[in-house]
């Protein structure tokens, strides 16, 4: 992770400013600093400025600007996903409708938002500020089918990779492609990052849905199983829902009356039986090929090794 | 109200193109053209096209844009203050999180507030984006302060101002300075039509608070006494309680155990007995006079008989 270690050096100064973050009244302030201090990877600010180095030796104050923007709006979408989603907790701590209230939560994230453009205003680029749009828009789709999903018994795999390509992939597309915009990259050669930012999505939320039931919680930081109790419909409980006949679909659901523990074991014996687990590592493995050959064929003007690491780490295959 | 209506004739095709917006998944864009469909006065986006007819004989496109991200905002405000306030009603109809769910309501509120900033970028103009930023920044720190108020026993008569200021009147700054911005008035210019925006604001909104106790139930368009039943710590509030004795405000307090309509009448007694009641119209009528002043003293290349007859309407003294 020398690369990836690098670029989170360079952030370090945006980081500390953000999770210390101030205002009046401090009761709308004070969430905003809390969530953006939880931690996590920093993968997206750190995509944004990958991106930037392909074209520019040196960082810009205004990458370093569109690098907070892609945090701060990420972690607006958490604060408000852990309402929609009645989330206890965001790594390992109370989300912030819980440590404070609903109505704190969604009034500051609403600040978070407006904070957000205002600093891509201060950025200037309208290109980038429309991209922006265009993305947040797909995102909150892709975050309305997933909630409508949660009521429906079975769902297509197009519908599913399209849901998580609005709900996860366009932030990552955004990051790449707004880099290199910003560093002056022609509108093909953002486009194909755009590309390779939705590829590297779609392969990490994938992987991400398999370690939520194959993974191991010292490594995936969460409880496992998580999804299969929710009776989650990713593309993992769909290719296994769809192998089952009636009879076997209402054994699963009966499998719901056992403890969790039972539950998930049943479950997830049902996936490994059925190849779903199989099915999923392999369309997440088509995702990163397609990603790693994307970067294979591109050319740059500068070292194209800080994007590589980063697909490594999101594909799952280094942390 | 002949003025305002010729502008209400100008923005007929945008409201009727934005009650009808729509998008996939429905359930996101519903909400959305639901709530810019309960009607409403539609005066922050016809005071964007008075201040710009103060400087420009023809409407423009982008006028009607901007006209429209005005409306547009306050109604992404409204879905979400619902929520916070806990709110059934809305114009007489169910609010969006009664009507669908609190989720829909957050998320189609999100959605609401980024398709805003999309006709703002489309508008292209940054001081506008900048000004816009700020100004929704201190509206989401007036709603906070508006929720502290709420658990507060007496709140300072300066710190009740700041929050109208912040919470109602700083989107009508916005709307009579952006205008003139957008057409291309000066800095001291289209500075002097923000304040008299402030000034509009907090004479509509002490007004507001004053009929919501003292109006006709017919003309106020909702039940008498909504404030008083909520102990709302409004100006005609506070300058009551400050000139009570603590037996008089334990009586005060005696009061709510009695039938709504008897808490209502006693608590209004008070407000009269204690001369709150005159003392929010006199503060009232003197934003409007500020409010009549600086538009007697400003001159325009273009008549200024729209923006007159907007400030009569919000004073109150034509409805």
């Amino acid at each position: 992770m020398k690369k990836l270690e690098e670029l989170l050096e360079t952030l370090k100064p945006s980081i500390q400013k953000f999770t210390t973050i101030s205002g009046t009244p401090t009761a709308l302030y004070e969430p905003i600093s809390y969530i953006l201090g939880l931690g996590g990877k920093r993968i997206r600010p750190a995509m944004v400025l990958a991106s930037y180095k392909l074209y520019k030796d040196q960082i810009s104050e205004e990458a370093i600007e569109l690098a907070e923007v892609v945090e701060m709006f990420h972690n607006f979408t958490l604060m408000h996903d852990d309402i929609l989603d009645g989330a206890d907790l965001r790594r390992g701590q109370q989300t912030v409708h819980k440590k404070w209230d609903e109505p704190t939560a969604i009034l500051s994230g609403d600040l978070l938002q407006i904070l957000v453009y205002q600093k891509l205003s201060k950025i200037g680029n309208i290109a980038i500020l429309d991209l922006f749009s265009s993305m947040a828009v797909e995102l909150c789709e892709g975050q309305m089918d997933d909630m409508q999903f949660e009521t429906m018994d079975n769902v297509k795999n197009e519908a599913y990779i399209e849901m998580i390509r609005q709900k996860t992939a366009v932030l990552l597309g955004f990051s790449l492609k707004a880099g290199a915009m910003l560093a002056g990259a022609s509108t093909n050669e953002s486009d194909d990052l755009y590309d390779l930012g939705i590829a590297i999505g779609l392969s990490f939320q994938l992987m991400d849905d398999y370690l939520d039931s194959f993974g191991e919680k010292a490594k995936v930081g969460k409880r496992i199983g998580g999804d299969i109790l929710e009776k989650k419909k990713t593309y993992l409980w769909n290719e296994m829902w769809s192998s089952l006949n009636p009879t076997e679909q209402q054994q699963i659901n009966e499998a719901y009356k056992l403890s969790e523990e039972e539950t998930i074991q049943f479950v997830k014996s049902k996936m490994k039986e059925t190849k779903a687990s199989n099915a999923t590592l392999e369309l997440a493995q088509y995702y990163t090929n397609t990603s790693l050959n994307l970067l294979a064929d591109l050319e740059f003007p500068n070292d194209k090794s800080y994007l590589e690491e980063i697909v490594q780490i999101l594909s799952g295959r280094e942390s």
